[in-house]
């Protein structure tokens, strides 16, 4: 049977997560999360920051939690800047868009946004018959799998600062950033840091939800509009807060994350020990070999996974006869599975 | 202690649904609805509904089917007919507008349109000085809790075809309006009568979930688009699908809403008896007594329940001595906290 | 040979704007309104405001004023007040909305917006899950041609500063407001009472072209990126400097528009005279009288005119026998033509 | 004293044009565009059209027409591909995207679009996690001052054609593009090949005021609606039909193109002669030589011209040396000024 490493959303929820829906599953609680569960998360995640005075919302999804607020920070003539290869820019079906904003979208050699780069779209969009930059986005874990150092952050915060700019934090992976071999950075530091991030929960065990932290109290205000105009207020806000609740009550959020990135290890060591290279140095849950298309072809019948950026197959080409796969793992990803798979690519010929 | 009258949303899941949410947790699905447990609830929604030409959608909220049809159904120039009572003109933070559209909302006297008001609307709006209405929304039940009979719909689905009008029916509470003592159509009828409906999942025994019924080859076009541009493409799809497999694999969907009614009606024949009188002839799940202030001053001490129409309570003021409440029951309304309501309240002096 | 009442755009402009675009013609100027005949112009207007602490910017047309100045106020969550009978809310296609705001329209009984509407708006909107109100907006003189007294102004101002709301004037006709008999504010009272408000041009003698008049500092800044990104930064914006320096180098701007008003009134009395009564009490260059049929099928021969509200006429009809129309008056309209009007209108039996 | 080669709006309209507006001045005419003059003009350009079944409509601004026409063909989750160069990417101030649409942007050596490169952003922008293409826009002549060829028209017409694409043509400086000595195209062909293409009138003479030609039926219907939502449909819309009438009553509008053509030729033989090289090969009323940046400063001192796209002077640089620049001429660049600037450029050292 087929195993997927297709995407960290293959399976369902972390089975304590299941349990603690079914415990608080019939007491009684207010609606659009104002229940007494996801006050507790609420509160849970504060303390795992370490920072009491961010404001916590939950969401359903990843592109709600950026879109929302992106949303927030912008006037109607703002834009947002961000590496040509953010999700919000190729992957959210133009919604920052339909909501009125461009993107300044930057070409970059492995999906990092720098200072250099932000100065140069501000230095190119001046005056009123361009857009205005107001934000800058990126994402942590990247889109590549990569991880932006603790210097590197800084260091575009403080252009951010000194331009007046916002700094968002696209966290859809966040737990897997945190967790990498070579992460270097703190919930603490990211709150520092930037003005607004979220904390993933759909791609790390829960069912859906995602935490989204709001540092800059100028954006702290008004902030529940934007989740309700935008359709991500939920009735029974409590679904989200039990599984943030469950997720940071002790551990539970970086143990799995760090599994998902052991697992990615190990296959990424194996494939290199063949003598095959990667599209991107990843050190978090998501690895981007470059392989014989004769072995993809192989590994197709037995394994699930995507060609890299979702393209069609030709466009994931790197030469005529190899081409680049995405393979992603989760706190769900079996250490057989792993196994089996690492056996079956070494027997490849 | 407390017991909520709230609304329909105070608990978390029908037993079931939890039930079947383990069982398949960890499975490996698709992302994105292209799950296999989707697949079959769509499979016997359709069934149920009888209909095997219509496309079907999951999305996590109300307000998401709402906008997400509403906007696929319009061009920049549209507008939307409804009555000012609606959920989508009143309570959804002005995502219509927000999405680039006019709502041409008409004061009724009871929530209901017919279609005079409808023709009234477009005698009013002729010509690019004004928007163009494209789309008629109605809820059914409506915001009052009432419902519209077989005879109505028609009447405005007949009156919508004439004047190249789409007809969109928002169901959240679809359930109750259906199993009410004097429902007179189908989920067949409705398919035939709209272009467009959804069957609320989050206020009949779901933890959350809509599914949108899309009857009109032409909007079947592309509607996932419109699902994904408005942020609501869950990656775990499944968590809808496996909700709505159980609330149609029998008729579990139907009953928890027949129970719902029935509370609703044994509160309501229980204040008629004592001689007061009701907003609006509710058949369904929501009823509107008006009661003397001191009734409802001792009732908030053991009971939670909002004012009329959400509005503060010197708004729901009816006289100087009474005022309006909203008592909502839902499928989880036990018969013991009806009974102990219904005590209470015979003893209010 | 029919004449027009129809309204005040159907001649050119006053033959001294004309002039003056041939003056300065072939002079080499700067694009995008930083021309030297736009500066002057600026700087005039500021003179007889006699405030120079305003921002002043010209567009091509009211609705353009209407919408660049609401949108510049607007966070994507806010909304504007105003009358139900306004422009910007029957007039304008949905521009607002188009732009994301859901307008607040209010019911009143003479299209003038009180305090008491504002507060009502406001006790009827609270919380995310409607809109927030942040502007209001009232039309000077109104769309019923009556005008808001200084004590009037003077409260809406109150009231707005209170709860934190702009206010914004539609000057579409503004001349007409400022030199009709019973005015009793200035634009430098204006410029005080309102965060922004716009100076119409087209329907006071030029071609084309409004200036809006922006108060309130924090609004001053980035609104040229709001007149381009709504299309409304002409290349040529030379075209709007020179009629508004004519139009305020002297007196002309004051002179048309009381020219207009006392041609409307002239008509008004002869109506009056006859026994017949009107809509409102305009004291500006647009009157409502309300006529026989027979009388208006006969005037419609010789006199081009509007049902009341552009309604189609069964909607102006007042009782089965009688309608409104609308009258409109301008700087171009002929004594000679008022006095014909007048003795046909004697002459109807 | 300074001459202009800004751009081709320094000055204001052919005087033919301003004795056109006054002859009419004080005709009654209705507004909005439903005057004789400009029925009348709408007769005149499609008899040169020769395509009677073509719509068209007068707006103020090639902005208000790139932004209206593109709106009309688009639904919300539509897109538009365009060459990155293109002025509604670079220089709209984000309307599109304020418009709720996203701009794919190609990269293109040249600032000219080719089927390839169509078929590549469709081969990227599949599935509803992307926007959907939904309109290729083009700009003749180009932001280049290239033009292109009926062969090339033709090929992106089929390529739009094959892949249910529309086909829009920025016509801001279409004079110049027929007029120039290797036009090979009608426009009766673009109006064949296009679905919408724009004739400008602000850079060719008139005082403002751009022709939108509406091939396609489909978007024919509801066009106003769009005009008057974007705020462009003007009360005194004969100002616009006068001016084009008086463009395309005998052959103005190509003699004005003309004359700006070879007003520009001749600066560009003038510089080639002198062994200077130009980022493009232009044929029309922009041109863009490289040259010293010594030569810059001293030319600087006696003529305005921009930086090669408005870019700040750093960035036109070419070599450390040498910059871009770019000289626009117009139907107002008198012959003496050109002569003059050649004298003065072959004294440079």
């Amino acid at each position: 049977m087929e195993y997927f490493f297709y995407d960290d959303y293959s399976e369902g929820a972390h089975p304590k997560i299941l349990e603690a829906l079914s415990c608080s599953n019939l007491e009684q609680e207010r609606g659009y999360g104002e229940d007494t569960i996801s006050t507790q998360a609420i509160k849970l995640i504060k303390q795992k920051i370490g920072n009491p005075n961010v404001a916590i919302h939950f969401v359903s999804s990843g592109m709600q939690a950026n879109v929302i607020t992106l949303i927030s920070m912008l006037r109607h003539h703002e834009s947002v800047i961000t590496p040509e290869t953010a999700h919000i820019n190729l992957d959210e079906a133009g919604a920052i868009e339909a909501g009125g904003h461009k993107i300044n979208a930057v070409q970059t050699p492995n999906g990092k946004l720098t200072s250099a780069d932000i100065e140069d779209v501000l230095a190119r969009n001046s005056g009123e018959h361009k857009v205005k930059p107001r934000v800058v986005a990126v994402a942590q874990a990247t889109e590549w799998g990569t991880i932006y150092s603790k210097e590197e952050l800084q260091a575009l915060s403080n252009c951010c600062k000194k331009n007046n700019l916002y700094f968002y934090i696209d966290g859809a992976r966040l737990g897997s950033a945190l967790t990498a071999k070579n992460a270097d950075i703190t919930l603490l530091e990211l709150s520092q840091l930037a003005d607004a991030f979220y904390i993933g929960g759909t791609k790390n065990g829960a069912l859906l939800g995602e935490a989204i932290v709001v540092s800059n109290p100028e954006l702290q205000k008004d902030f529940r509009y934007h989740i309700k105009q935008r359709g991500a207020l939920l009735a029974k806000g409590r679904v989200l807060g039990i599984q943030f609740a469950e997720l940071f009550k002790d551990d539970l959020f970086f143990d799995l994350a760090r599994h998902a990135n052991v697992m990615a290890e190990r296959l990424k060591e194996a494939i290199s020990i063949k003598g095959f290279s990667f599209l991107s140095d990843s050190t978090t849950n998501q690895i981007f070999p470059i392989l014989p298309n004769t072995h993809i072809e192989k590994l197709k019948k037995d394994y699930g996974f995507h060609p890299y950026g979702f393209n069609p197959w030709p466009k994931a080409e790197i030469t005529e006869d190899t081409s680049a796969i995405r393979l992603v793992t989760s706190w769900a990803t079996t250490e057989e599975a792993v196994n089996t798979f690492i056996a079956d690519f070494n027997n490849l010929t």
